[in-house]
């Protein structure tokens, strides 16, 4: 099977090609070869067995899907965006990476298919953002999609176009809404939902972080592992049990901040929570309104979608896969001087490590 | 006032351009003048008192919209469309005039807002197309928007196009979900959705008409007179008390079939019910599973958009508009001959008139 990772220097475009080298396949099917593209260069692969190409590639100017699409990949993950925060300040490059660039990507494999009866099964990584305030919580599968954002509008455009180009059988499209990605690696940015993340990442790394919004705020959450997950597991679909309505809000954990804290807490004691500074921001507040609190997901779990069950997962989650420490209900963390002599304190040259907890 | 009418030879348009001119204005403000375009050329209106332009111009050609909007209408209805038979036959046609030809219509106001300041009304005529089965009934104002026609596909995209332009101040845009309009006047067409229209204008008119699917069909309809009537509200409606969410589904009238003739025998008797020929039609009943029954439409009523209660009243507000009978609760329809005496039988060449129904 050839796989086409469009937005593959991406977070998450990076981690899913990562775990199909590592598996080298998806759901029992063997990859034998990966295309990775983005605007900037994507990582190569050194474990993956099969050819692996990279391309450097805007799908929004003439001529780049149809060169992609050429290549005729039996399966497309569609990661490429421009963020929300970038979408909303420029309008233009927003529709035209997010809009136009899906339906270029679309309208290649479109024709394509009229051509010779190309037919790749497409996973679009749509998004919550897709909702807009007054929510109801949880939101339930047939509640409407009317963003506050254009990032969210064009996801939500690309979902329509995803749909009536599946109906008419140009290809096997399926879109999923993921949740806000959490913990989020690397270092904090300057979205402002980042505080999600941040206020997790830097305390487990002896680091302070800045928290804006009160203790009450809720909002849904994957892990980065689950994410991919999803999107492995949108590519293995049986299309015929998902029907016409191929846009799927994803599971995931709906949280207070509160719950985030108190996770941390039990996760890696108090001495990382005292590292969580509160510094309320009256407009990220007020942005907090209009961000879902949580879904009933419940065709996607019915499909076979998983996600975790407690923010405690979601930091071992971040600390198996992102720190490198196994991680398991049964110890806590604590910071290691060079000596090895753990006393909770957390600031820098201590190494993250593992303290059986006694319950 | 200077109001622009885009799909102005469209029956809607068409009544639309009428009605303004016959009233002089919208909502109290006096239109001065009135730009009437579309692919063919619109009728003038040579009872207005002011200048009319038409025309001749397609939306999705490069220019055409920023030549329209260098006028600078202070109000725009764009109710230009492939209708859904047609945009399902042909892709391209279908996604180039309803996406782009809506699209660069609201681009081009973008451009000019951000040139000037200008900042148009733009009232868009959407569709209850934009829902797909399965449909719950009555359906909420809160459902998801899932079509299954590339037609409803690009009017729910349009739709999120309008909310987002609004959102971001280039224009102040209403969407009207239009119900089925019932009676279309004119011939009977090839739409799969015509008998609707045909069982109860033919008979009216002394002609057969066929009627393919069961009486238990239920579906949503509203007479052409309060569409327009939608039309004219959605143009004068304080955009603050609609608030983000710009679609509104409107109200209508969820009616069997079974009941639109029930009210065409107490209107018309039972000569005209006579002329209705059921010659079933598989296929045609069971597109209708996909069609809505009916709507809350809580939001639309609470703005002051009004339809008719019952399908007597849409019979006779055909009867009045498009026969040119007044029409009345108390009247009952006979078709009399040239010599003036009503005996119930429609062969051609009798005339319509009412006979008082005592009660």
């Amino acid at each position: 099977m050839h796989v086409a990772i469009i937005g593959a220097a991406g977070m998450l475009g990076r981690k899913l090609a990562l775990r199909i080298a590592a598996e080298g396949g998806i759901g029992g099917r063997a990859v034998e070869r990966l295309t990775l593209l983005d605007v900037v260069a994507p990582a190569g692969l050194p474990g993956f067995v099969g050819p692996v190409e990279t391309r450097i590639a805007d799908l929004s100017l003439p001529g780049e899907a149809a060169a992609l699409v050429a290549t005729r990949p039996d399966m497309i993950f569609h990661l490429a965006a421009i963020v929300s925060a970038e979408a909303e300040l420029d309008f233009d490059k927003g529709y035209r990476i997010n809009l136009d660039g899906t339906r270029f990507l679309f309208d290649a494999v479109r024709l394509a298919s009229q051509q010779d009866g190309y037919h790749p099964r497409v996973v679009f990584a749509s998004s919550i953002a897709v909702f807009g305030a007054p929510l109801t919580y949880p939101i339930p599968d047939d509640f409407h999609t009317t963003p506050l954002t254009s990032y969210g509008t064009q996801k939500a455009i690309g979902e329509l176009l995803l749909s009536d180009y599946s109906r008419r059988g140009f290809f096997d499209g399926i879109g999923i809404r993921l949740p806000t990605v959490c913990i989020r690696p690397g270092k904090p940015n300057k979205a402002a939902s980042g505080f999600f993340s941040n206020i997790l990442r830097e305390p487990l790394l002896g680091r302070e972080a800045v928290l804006p919004v009160p203790e009450t705020v809720r909002h849904w959450h994957v892990s980065p592992r689950s994410a991919v997950g999803f999107l492995l597991h949108a590519a293995t679909l049986d299309v015929e049990t998902v029907g016409p309505r191929r846009n799927l809000s994803m599971p995931g954990l709906s949280a207070t901040v509160g719950e985030q804290i108190e996770a941390l807490r039990r996760v890696a004691g108090d001495k990382a929570v005292a590292l969580i500074r509160r510094e309320p921001d009256a407009m990220i507040t007020r942005m907090c309104d209009g961000w879902a609190p949580g879904f009933e997901a419940t065709r996607a779990r019915a499909l076979g979608f998983t996600a975790e069950s407690s923010f405690d997962e979601i930091i071992r989650v971040h600390i198996e896969d992102e720190l490198g420490v196994p991680c398991d209900p049964l110890h806590r963390l604590s910071w290691h001087r060079p000596d090895g002599h753990a006393d909770g304190a957390p600031p820098a040259g201590r190494r993250l490590c593992r303290d059986r907890v006694e319950s």
